[in-house]
């Protein structure tokens, strides 16, 4: 049964891309005849440290991810051999997803204890997604939320400078690689290096040259010389591979003694603001992309102490975010049909108690900022003030909405992120936002917390 | 272009997984006739913080990257979309990696400097490996190695506890679910609950059951009735939703009144050490699996506590490596060949110099423990002491040694890992294991550093 994969999951072997404790409860519920209706929230109990908000991303892959959701020959076969039943065997044969999806469009601000996505359908089928759900929209909300931080500082200080994702190699595998780039555009970047994420979501692709290039050559000067000869007015020069200031004057030499207008020049170590500076000096009409340790602090700190530079390309503290590797999503059953009706549920384990029945989050504005968002009751939308967010994308089991390209995404999430108040948006020790749990939410949660404390005692 | 992806990477785009300037750089190399032959050596400059060592993983796929690697109808469309030239592209669908790959098999300790790898073809082809090779032997050594220091900590303080992967959902996506799971374990795992890890490596795979199954029922009693009438003495019971030790207590009457050997209980919340010994007193013949929060300082503290468990799930902290999320891997030109002969090259960038050549890594072992590692020249082996770390295992572009299965992987990683002595494989400030830069490779490294800044300052 051992088998290569570089970084396949195709529609054979996605639906086996889930805990088997899913599928021994969807088993059980199966053949013991306990399916009923459920409602599961997908949250965060915090957000991710240093973090004031989160951005929302990984919904298009969800709901792709659903469509397509059966279990073939070779999803079965494994099962066989991990001794699930016929019975359950046959049910999976024939499944496919009939519930309801409401989630958070991407590029969403969102809080702690928001719902970001809600799936309503019978259990078996709910508690099947939720391995797949988590996964999706935690890791792309991450790095969106890394990426909009570092569009967030240029904002403040700096002057519209590019930013590309530079960071594919060091992603945690290369569905980490293809998604960063496609989260990082959501998030405010520009680009990618990454080919493949630029044929399969349509993120611009970019690229200079290695130091390798460079060492392949007898000297530093050959090797600018024969990329020029190649690219002509779209050559961007690697000048750190020696000497930065030197490779600067060489790479001006070349431009002049080739008359090519050169696109650019990238530095990639040693004192990068006082060398963007005398890079500057030398070539003063070139722009200057800066890679080698960036994140969100790196830029603040290269803008306060007046590095020139035209562009940043982030990498490995990117597609890792690491200084704060995870978005803690939990995927909670919030409600259940029981006896004709719909029951809210929770759980009453030691800080790790969930907010029970479906959801709506209502955000309010005033002079286009954010003022606060209220949690209630989905069946008290109309009486919250503010905005629903929470948008039905699935409902019997088929998609209900067009789902917006990229560039609508990104639009969107720089307009939301925008109108967040600045306080909220520091990257050093921001201010919480306002999320207010409605009165109702509040008094129904403690009714059903006695209800479920006296039970325990009976 | 747009086009959802769940976690797809197949033949198809798999060659597009690169950057771009990989690509670029390849166009110049075929079209201004610049394709010396060149070595790049993969390795990192420091070891993640905290680290004492890291556990390589990841070749297999890399082996099968590049036995697969072409590129098709849709690569070769993107790319014509991208602007390459007529005369590349025509290259690139004729494309096939005709080199030589050594490495370090997986499950070795390996240290900062040391080549994991190495690959020695025509730069153009060599080249285009980059960044999936960093990609997936960084990320399966990250985790790798995460996981062995817990293996460690159990080692040294437990009772042969089983570790199971419980990370998938937090994964940064899919690969690194699937992934971490197959990296988790070679470094000591005795499982993982993701499914589609199970099936396609043959990890074996567990399950217990969510919150969320004790929730859809009326009470906790029913939903361990229902739940043992379909698992029997398969059954693993979460004990926790509502308070653990009634849990435990209604356990042990669902045990007894059904006449049931229950395989577990499952704690995950609250201050596991107590309730873990609380829950012994209620089930002493019952094992314990502990889940939430775990690492490798959990579960040391937790055994020092004197906590009581059989088992534990690590989740997050396992598969994001989350206090120190990445392995630097870099992949260096470190020679190239140039006027008929085999030329070393290095960069002589602030902080990021390399050592030249094709290198080979001996360790030396005494009374059955490794003693310190020599890294040389290649062509010095015979001259270094102790045994050669790195095995040629791609030659001419094909595959020349059967690689290992995950279990023998396992079984060497554990052998190993033990050799090294306890002070290098501390969690916590571990000493430096001594690596040696052989003689000749300083000085050669000398008079080229000379040479390269005499260069310069012509």
């Amino acid at each position: 049964m051992t088998q290569s994969t570089f970084g396949y999951l195709t529609p054979e072997n996605a639906p086996l891309f889930t805990d088997l404790y899913e599928l021994r409860m969807m088993q059980g519920h199966h053949n013991q005849g306990h399916n009923p209706t459920a409602t599961f929230s997908l949250f965060t109990r915090s957000l991710p440290s240093n973090r004031g908000y989160m951005l929302t991303a990984g919904l298009e892959q969800v709901v792709h991810y659903v469509e397509t959701l059966s279990f073939g020959d070779r999803a079965i076969e494994y099962l066989t051999e991990l001794e699930f039943d016929e019975a359950f065997l046959e049910y999976l044969e024939n499944f496919e997803f009939t519930g309801e999806i409401r989630a958070l469009p991407e590029g969403t601000p969102v809080f702690a204890t928001e719902p970001m996505l809600e799936v309503t359908a019978p259990i078996a089928e709910a508690q099947l997604l939720e391995t797949a759900v988590i996964n999706q929209i935690g890791f792309q909300t991450l790095i969106a939320t890394k990426a909009a931080r570092m569009r967030d500082v240029i904002d403040n200080e700096g002057d519209g400078q590019r930013l590309v994702d530079f960071g594919s190699r060091r992603a945690h595998g290369t569905d980490a690689g293809m998604k960063a780039a496609r989260a990082a555009f959501v998030g405010g970047f520009d680009g990618t290096s990454n080919v493949a994420a630029g044929e399969a979501f349509g993120v611009p692709v970019s690229g200079t040259m290695a130091h390798s290039w460079v060492q392949s050559f007898e000297d530093e000067r050959d090797s600018f010389e024969t990329f020029v000869d190649e690219y002509g007015d779209d050559s961007v020069l690697l000048i750190d591979t020696y000497e930065t200031v030197a490779g600067a004057e060489t790479a001006a030499e070349v431009a002049e003694s080739t008359g090519v207008t050169l696109r650019g020049v990238r530095l990639d170590s040693g004192d990068l603001v006082a060398l963007s500076k005398a890079v500057d000096e030398v070539l003063p009409a070139v722009d200057a992309f800066i890679s080698s340790g960036i994140d969100e602090y790196a830029i603040a700190e290269f803008l306060d102490r007046g590095g020139v530079a035209a562009g940043f390309g982030p990498g490995t503290a990117l597609v890792t975010s690491t200084d704060s590797p995870k978005v803690e999503g939990v995927y909670k059953l919030v409600a259940v049909s029981r006896d004709g009706g719909f029951e809210p549920t929770m759980k009453l384990s030691p800080g790790k108690v969930t907010y029970p029945f479906s959801k709506s989050v209502c955000r309010r504005e005033a002079d286009s900022q954010f003022v606060g968002d209220v949690v209630g009751l989905r069946e008290e939308r109309s009486d919250l003030p503010g905005e629903e967010l929470l948008e039905t994308v699935v409902e019997d089991g088929a998609r209900v909405v067009d789902l917006p390209d990229l560039e609508t995404i990104q639009e969107r999430a720089n307009s939301l992120r925008r109108k967040l108040p600045p306080e909220h948006r520091a990257i050093e020790d921001p201010e919480p936002y306002e999320i207010r749990i409605s009165d109702r939410l509040e008094a129904e949660t403690d009714t059903l917390r006695r209800t479920l404390e006296a039970r325990m005692l009976e």
